[in-house]
């Protein structure tokens, strides 16, 4: 794997470090001395690196990771505390909701690695991207409350993971959930050993990668949109979203290669 | 077990098999040297059968099987790629989709009886079903993306079933899941040897028999409506279906018979 | 602890006991002979305690117990049976939604303490609660269906804790799930040993107390509406609420110790 650097990323010191190999881009979250906490700084990088990312035909699948011991500590305490105001604080959620938004709006699958803690709006990182690999010793909570400052918007994300009694207590203890607990309540696909987490998150991105991204693009966006619909709109919007995939090129020559018991040439 | 063939299957090679056994009528799937697919033909089959039982008051569960080695591999390719054009796509997701909304509209309960592969369709097939079991050994796919087309309308239904990392990433790495993790993730309510396959179903079937069948129509009704509703309508709905229910002379007979301590007498 | 009697329960045959220890009341179901059944006497005394604690800022948990050998059998049926009309089942189950949906509404978390069997709409009160604890050997059924009655109104508690088909099993076979089943179906949160019970629900309720109460009320009341939003419109809200909740002096507060490495001082 030959990684190449983003032109975005400005030197090692940069809040977000971007690195391409093939069609798997890596977004590695760069505050580790501040366990990566999100500050205004950062989210703005994030927001850069995925729009470019968004836009660009040559990305098949985004892997959020993080550079020393944790993941994401969630929002930048010192920062946010320095000057409060209630307009500040909107804008601030404004934008990390816009900034998680775009995990869940961009066309190609996002998946978090996660080693370390995910804490707060770390943890809402983890449950917005699309799919999420855990090392064991990961561990996870929405600890906002332990502060007096309720997960509010970790809970949009969380709540939409997790069963309701289980995202509760979660929100109201502020306690940490181990690894093999978030998988088992919905929070992360998959728990493997550290040193095998790249590997996994490297099968499953060869996975993605290796289908045709129009149709993976168009799955994704029809996959949320559906989820807020009745089940009749759902159905109705997933014909046609199926019907235009179909048409596509690359479905005809996959259906057709099936057929012929052969692989398809996708070039 | 008196098995009485249904007068709308056609002999032994019609697509769609139908027999009854007491209230449970079975439909099986019958093209199994196409592993099951959905032909056009077969939905239509399958629709007549469905909406016949809609109408029988006789009919009081639905078991959905399939002969030979798979379940149902989902649509049938061959037939699908023969002639493209939207307008064809269009009719023939609506036609399936239609014929999945049925099951889940008509007034029996409907359970999926698994065994060996279900893929794509098929596998949405299992997810609509109000219940599930699957024999030990069965597996389940969501592969269209393996072939460039993603799974759109088999995620409506796998994403009411599946949370919804889970449902996500089957659906972009087109990846079998094994009958146990179809069991934790909510696919199945099931998993037993298959062998006990039929006793399984058999003893879901029987408890749902003995029933009234004016209160698991409304229930079932009622289920569903108020999934898509916010709590308060739902409560309101469900308040409203269950004191009329509880005005049918079922239900007064079957309280009085608990308060008697006697069973209920429903002729 | 130093149990204080609430002056609302008059005397040891008031169909709900109060008691208060700290931040924490605990409501009994008191019809141990009747396994708590919920006569209309019984809901209405309820709502009065519910309410009541709504409004008291004293009260930080509010647990629903029960006394004797059961949790809750449901619906008191000699009592609905008696004077059967249509007007009058309406208003029955219109009150108790209105009880149900008062403990979703109230500031307070409100946390189900489970022995014994909890059915129909004692099952319903536990899915209702925010969190839930079972003592090893309780049992859950919506077992109404069994009568003719199909659980209307459980079902739509039910359905918003347990996956569709495990939740769908449950309704119309009315059979019994043991504890850890309805841990892990996402219905309690937490199981125990029966003499463990009361230390796992101090535990939990502690935890809720050491937290400021605007923090908890506004994350409470956040929760449940952002649950029924389309995620756009949740994390408008969310946000919303977050910046509020940011401008709190508790959270100003708890900010400041956290960055001071010092416990925060909420007086």
């Amino acid at each position: 794997m030959s990684a190449v650097p983003s032109t975005a990323s400005h030197g090692n010191d940069a809040p977000v470090l971007a690195s391409r190999s093939g069609g798997v881009l890596t977004l590695t979250l760069n505050r580790p001395a501040q366990f990566n906490a999100l500050s205004a700084e950062l989210m703005a990088a994030m927001q850069i690196e995925l729009d470019r990312a968004a836009a660009d035909p040559a990305v098949r699948v985004v892997v959020v990771a993080a550079a020393g011991k944790a993941f994401c500590a969630g929002h930048d305490l010192r920062e946010m505390r320095a000057d409060p105001s209630l307009d500040y604080y909107q804008k601030l959620f404004a934008q990390c909701s816009r900034m998680m938004m775009t995990l869940q709006r961009m066309p190609q699958p996002v998946i978090a690695r996660v080693h370390g803690i995910a804490t707060a709006a770390g943890c809402q990182l983890v449950a917005m991207c699309d799919l999420a690999v855990a090392a064991e010793g990961a561990r996870f909570a929405v600890s906002g409350v332990n502060l007096g400052l309720f997960c509010s918007t970790p809970s949009v994300a969380l709540s939409r993971n997790l069963g309701r009694k289980q995202a509760f207590e979660m929100l109201v203890t502020g306690e940490f959930i181990d690894a093999w607990a978030a998988k088992e309540k919905g929070l992360v696909n998959a728990v493997v050993a550290p040193d095998h987490l790249d590997a996994e998150i490297g099968r499953i991105a060869a996975s993605i990668c290796a289908k045709p991204a129009a149709a993976i693009a168009a799955g994704k966006g029809l996959f949320y949109r559906q989820l807020e619909m009745g089940i009749d709109a759902a159905y109705q919007l997933a014909g046609q979203t199926m019907a235009c995939n179909m048409m596509d090129e690359s479905a005809l020559e996959g259906v057709q290669a099936f057929i012929e018991k052969r692989a398809p040439d996708w070039k």
